[in-house]
């Protein structure tokens, strides 16, 4: 690694986040071209099927036809594909394009690729550096772990006064946290295919769950409502088409004749169905947005993959206050969590991180 | 000020850090002399009745004799008392020593000096500069307090799980946290002149509560048992006597005649005149580490002025788990809570904060 390298690989991270929450099934990935110094070439993967961040760079210097980039050095946040997808592999262009030397953040871990796209550009003749970057790395959390586990990545948002309770009382809808809590959190909707509740937050928020107007989505927002334990009514604000982006899907454990006019219905048996369907429909991350059931539930199938806990400076505590998780025997789980990032967000604190069992 | 006061400044904080714990009912306060950019003298108080911290740099440049300090800077944390106390005014010293100029911290919060200490240096020719510096005021936060509100300064320290429960069953003590929260948890024990608890505490976990032997202490140290609910029994750890240092109170609504063989027994008929009686008894810091009932009704009684409240990333809901704060309805309160300090202690999260109502 050179003593700029670092700075023109962070580049190219930055151009990548601007294809989040676009770029399902693939990740989101940016490139940017250098010669003597000087970025000639930026890009990144617009959406799925659109052409990669690589191609992207290199049209920007014109370089496919010109070869404008010859003895230039491309830095790429993931590594270069291999295989001939939607669009012909990157290997080939970079190769035809004269590019030195490769500077790459992650190693794509799909398996068609994972070090393959290396061996293909060292066997060319080009320098070839794997950063093996950090940011790069978060970047393809999601992507990742679909890869591995072949069902969504799952992310679990809660928020909570700071003794543990949601609400004051039952069926009672409280604005815990903060307007900057709430904005955090609609970017962690962008960041995920698909937005999920329970019925339980419908009947007592009924809440439209949008990620608009903040978000030009290029590809369709889900909203999921999860019914396990009744329905909902066919006239909540999460039916209302607010454009074409959004669509939205129910999953019952028997069918639902009413709701099948105003949405999807997937019946499945169990969450563990639930989540299988919801990824063969192309659906490659969710953010779950409660209620204290459906997150007790999911953490008992083990299959949240990161938790947004925000806990606001309230204190909720009495006979009636509803807890932050409730209906399953967490203490008998024994579960073992581990922070791995802390967010002041107005008055409030997010912590997020991982059940430690999901990753061993 | 010049570029170099607010390093010796911060060496003059550092010093009276050394002093914490030791030096109620005064503040913690160090001193540093400066000339031609060299320290040419340090000192901090050691204890009440023990030189002041410009006294103890002065003595280290031999000054008080031979004027070795004619024409230096002193910086110090606090603003130099100008009323003859257990010591001689300090401003009278630093006058007589031929100091020309003063950079201060924090102005003290006395109302026997609390500005005319810098008045008086400036009358005499000398150049005051009053920082205001961060660290200077956290290093007096307890003595300002009780100087303003005369009764212990109260700081609750809690940790549950990250769902907001202490244990999983009743009458069961669970190792939380981790051995980095527990020494942090000893570093506050150190910062505070008494460690309080309830009787169910004592009753359940049956702790010693000592501070030592991290830490040489120059002044008793108090551990004070709340019996509001139940009592405690005479064999119960806490009444071992480790050291000298060590003396343990017991607060109760009527007389104990067993208890007064192992322990001072004060009798107090609420929380409220149990402090003050505290307070008069020479006590002006306090960290009760909890339990749920004694933290609830203490914030009930508005009087908690700080929280540090430790989240492990552990979830034990259950139907017999154990809420953090119990026995109040804290929602109907409606208390305002502000967090200011964040840490990591090992695997746990330690938020600590204030009350916004007790500040307003």
């Amino acid at each position: 690694m050179k003593p700029l390298d670092s700075l023109f690989l962070a580049r190219a991270n930055e151009l990548a986040a601007h294809g989040i929450g676009n770029t399902a099934p693939n990740p989101p990935v940016g490139a940017v071209l250098v010669r003597h110094g000087e970025i000639i070439g930026e890009g990144y993967h617009h959406r799925a099927g659109a052409p990669h961040a690589e191609i992207e760079a290199l049209k920007a210097t014109k370089a496919i036809d010109s070869k404008a980039a010859s003895g230039a050095t491309l830095y790429v946040s993931l590594e270069p594909c291999n295989h001939a997808g939607r669009t012909p592999p990157c290997t080939q262009s970079i190769i035809d394009a004269g590019i030195s030397r490769v500077v790459i953040g992650a190693i794509d871990p799909n398996p068609r690729t994972n070090g393959s796209g290396i061996q293909r550009l060292r066997e060319a003749g080009i320098t070839v550096e794997l950063a093996n970057d950090a940011t790069s790395a978060i970047l393809i959390e999601i992507f990742s772990h679909a890869m591995q586990n072949q069902r969504p990545y799952l992310a679990l948002k809660l928020a909570m006064s700071l003794d543990g309770f949601i609400t004051s009382k039952p069926g009672v809808q409280e604005w815990l946290t903060s307007e900057e809590e709430r904005l955090y959190v609609r970017n962690l909707r962008i960041m995920h295919d698909a937005i999920m509740v329970g019925a339980g937050t419908i009947r007592i928020d009924d809440p439209q769950l949008t990620v608009r107007p903040s978000h030009n989505r290029l590809r369709p927002y889900y909203r999921i409502v999860l019914c396990e334990t009744g329905t909902v009514s066919e006239t909540s604000r999460i039916f209302e088409t607010v454009e074409n982006y959004e669509r939205t899907i129910i999953i019952t454990r028997s069918s639902a004749p009413k709701l099948e006019k105003v949405a999807e219905v997937i019946v499945a048996e169990d969450l563990t169905a639930a989540l299988q369907a919801l990824y063969e429909s192309g659906i490659q991350s969710i953010l779950c947005e409660g209620g204290p059931t459906l997150g007790a539930r999911l953490i008992e199938a083990k299959l949240v993959d990161r938790f947004y806990w925000a806990i606001a400076p309230k204190l909720l505590a009495n006979k009636d206050a509803v807890p932050v998780l409730t209906g399953v025997d967490l203490a008998a789980l024994q579960r073992e969590l581990h922070f791995d990032h802390i967010e002041q967000t107005g008055d409030d604190i997010i912590l997020s991180g991982i059940f430690l069992e999901n990753r061993s």
